[in-house]
């Protein structure tokens, strides 16, 4: 039986690495990289650095595969699940051939995650894709990683949520039909559009990373009232910069009590 | 400037460590064991087995400390809340004493926080307090770790999130007073009293796990309607045979689109 690993291997910075993953390294025979495309370059780039950096078992290999193009233009939430879905659909097709073709029958192959395959991550989703029709076999195992949520926190030194409070992790997209209510304190990922801009209430604090874990790293943090634009600025700079952005951010309600 | 490092170390399975975590373990010269009592003995021994498994520091020290008690009656939530920054207190007050008397005034002290230090942990807060009064000077770096939630995520092999839709973090607590509004998937956690059982709704699957990473790993899942109970009996078990547990769940309405 073939074996797939799902491996989380942190933020950005290859020494967030557990040892669990380090040591699953050296087990696979073929490691799955998906290219995002040129932008994305440097994060491959990170990926190739971890296997040059850790034991791989001889004769390993990498297959880059080019991902296919997704529906970006601006869809609407049932919209953006169905291009998301479909986007899915297609990368399973094409992985369930590169499994077969690539992984020895009794072999081992590998996924590298950016962060932990848990959260906001589609390759959980496209592995149980790739086995619901049944012309491929295998088991798979996740490890899991430090997620870019975990390592905002850290660099800002904070926790994410308060005593006895809970937080909501959610998207840009759902962050602009307005704040969620029951909820204080929001963790927002995948916001191309900085939709932090349009909460208004005075009393909300942000606490911004971008390219978390990397030497690219940027924080800043304030009341959104004074910061927010600063982010933007910074933001739009370092993507104009580097061609490509990665940034999560969690919004904090100042308690009155 | 003495430095302080809250250390995240994962689940519970020594090879959640990243490379990050093992590397700063070599730079301490007091490592903080808070001794939460018997119940707590073998995540005291985890922690130990750490420090012997990795490179530490040359003459490095242990210093053990009891946990002041905290009141865990039945309070609601803002006794709750007063309970824990009572206890916060004393306990920053205690550690005071101790980084002023053990630290040396160039060295380095170390907190190892089980999971993510950023997660329903009260570590950076006591940090904080500790700061507040000005009698102690330190600077403090957060290392961030697996979280619980994570490994539950990995285990069960399941994303935290569904595509394009949010997830919230609460506790048995705030469960207790109902199924928050908008989210469909709830991770909960500190729950000591088996909330899920008050959740009626025919539709909802959980996943839930306990002593996550370690040996005495236990994972149910199914139908909160079909498992619910089984988990009930699963955990009272396991803890009258522990002597404790630590578990965590997700909640997730089965979505009918």
């Amino acid at each position: 039986m073939r074996k797939i690993l799902v491996i989380g291997i942190g933020a950005g910075d290859p020494e967030q690495l557990t040892l669990e993953a380090v040591r699953a390294l050296g087990e696979v025979d073929v490691f799955f990289v998906l290219d995002k495309g040129a932008q994305k370059h440097d994060l491959v780039g990170l990926r190739q650095e971890i296997l040059r950096r850790h034991p791989t078992k001889p004769g390993h290999r990498v297959v880059e595969l080019r991902d296919p193009d997704r529906d970006r233009s601006d869809l609407g939430t049932a919209g953006y699940v169905s291009a998301v879905d479909d986007w899915r659909r297609r990368r399973a097709e094409l992985l369930r051939v590169l499994i077969r073709d690539e992984v020895p029958e009794d072999g081992c192959g590998a996924f590298l995650v950016w962060g932990d395959p848990a959260l906001y991550d589609s390759t959980l989703g496209v592995v149980e894709e790739m086995l619901a029709d049944e012309t491929v076999h295998f088991d798979y195992t996740v490890i899991p990683g430090v997620s870019s949520v975990s390592t905002l926190a850290a660099r800002h030194r904070i926790g994410l949520n308060r005593v006895g409070r809970p937080f909501q992790v959610t998207t840009g997209r759902l962050l602009a039909q307005g704040w969620p209510s029951e909820v204080d304190d929001l963790v927002v990922m995948l916001d191309a559009h900085c939709t932090f801009t349009r909460v208004t209430e005075p009393n909300v604090d942000i606490y911004w990373g971008a390219y978390l874990g990397t030497p690219d790293e940027i924080l800043v943090a304030g009341p959104l009232a004074e910061v927010g634009t600063r982010i933007v600025d910074v933001r739009r700079a370092a993507r104009e910069r580097k061609g490509w952005i990665m940034d999560t951010y969690l919004l904090r309600r100042r308690r009155t009590d």
